[in-house]
């Protein structure tokens, strides 16, 4: 019995089935703490959920200022708006950070098969220039880049897996909200229960 | 001489011309840091700008968790994603919660402006149920409830100020990124400064 799926990823593949026709569907933004205590806030694009689970997948830049601060604080909550459908997902969880650096094979191997997931087009981001520095120069073109495709993933490329504990969903269309909260049982099993509240 | 208008506004002003067909286009996430020192992460809606001035306005229902959090911790930062135009703003800033206890005057005519901007539908939200709380009713309707459109703000109504210290402009259109950064001078005088940086 028990419910291996969290109630809440279907109502999430259901507001990505109806909203796929924007290319914006698959955009939400990440809130992060700063080393300064400050919270941070920027848009990021949603991979797909782990195998056979409720994990979220983000490719991200090693090299940006959220690694850090994931290292210093690994909790994040996703806020997902819905454009088309006016459903709103917020999803808070702890966030694995996975690098070339991951001592662990499996945790390589989720990192290496994301990379071949992603176009060339995008990998080749992680060769640009550090992001968030200064430009330097006026010509700074990803197209003179070359990338052979069978090469697997640079030393910039990182796999962020948001593992959610609490998730809010908000239904403008019919004014509806429910909460979904998880707690893990003395085998480390997450269930899920969720509740009713005013929107 | 000086810049009076943040450099950056113009920016966003033109963003929000360019995806004013799009009824989303004045919802922005923003970002806190709750209690437990966790970022939390919602859609808000701006209500403009402050008369002469870069600080924007949102309003909000002083029952809701964000005005606990941002008691505590004041600092917010907005991500805002242009749908049409592909541009996102992060503002950095810090938010004063401007409820009916607030004791300086002109503080509470500005809450009072606001809440005769919204619309009576929008005024009746904040006569409704405890947000977040758990729904005891099924049939807990708005329509039912009544508001005199000439009442002022109920106890509920709530703005929220920022003002921004930092943005960081992003153009995907045209692979720009700017970064704006505020300082006061010794009188107290905001300035600007910003800084073209690699996406």
């Amino acid at each position: 019995m028990g419910t291996i799926t969290a109630p809440w990823k279907q109502l999430l593949l259901n507001a990505l089935e109806s909203n796929s026709h924007l290319k914006h569907s698959s955009f939400f933004q990440f809130a992060t703490v700063g080393g300064n205590g400050r919270p941070s806030n920027r848009t990021l694009v949603f991979r797909g959920f782990q195998e056979n689970s409720d994990k979220l997948h983000i490719n991200t830049d090693n090299r940006t200022q959220k690694i850090g601060e994931l290292k210093h604080c690994p909790f994040a909550e996703i806020c997902w708006y819905f454009t088309d459908s006016w459903e709103q997902f917020r999803i808070s969880g702890t966030v694995d950070v996975i690098d070339g650096s991951n001592p662990e094979t499996l945790k390589l191997q989720q990192r290496e098969k994301s990379w071949f997931a992603s176009s060339v087009k995008s990998r080749l981001q992680y060769l640009g220039p550090h992001p968030g520095l200064p430009r330097i120069s006026e010509h700074q073109s990803e197209e003179e880049a070359r990338l052979d495709p069978s090469i697997g993933p640079v030393a910039a490329f990182c796999l962020l897996v948001l593992d959610p504990d609490q998730v809010d969903y908000l239904d403008l269309k019919n004014n509806q909200r429910l909460k979904f909260i998880s707690k893990l049982d003395t085998n480390g099993v997450k269930s899920w229960s969720s509740e009713r509240v005013n929107p």
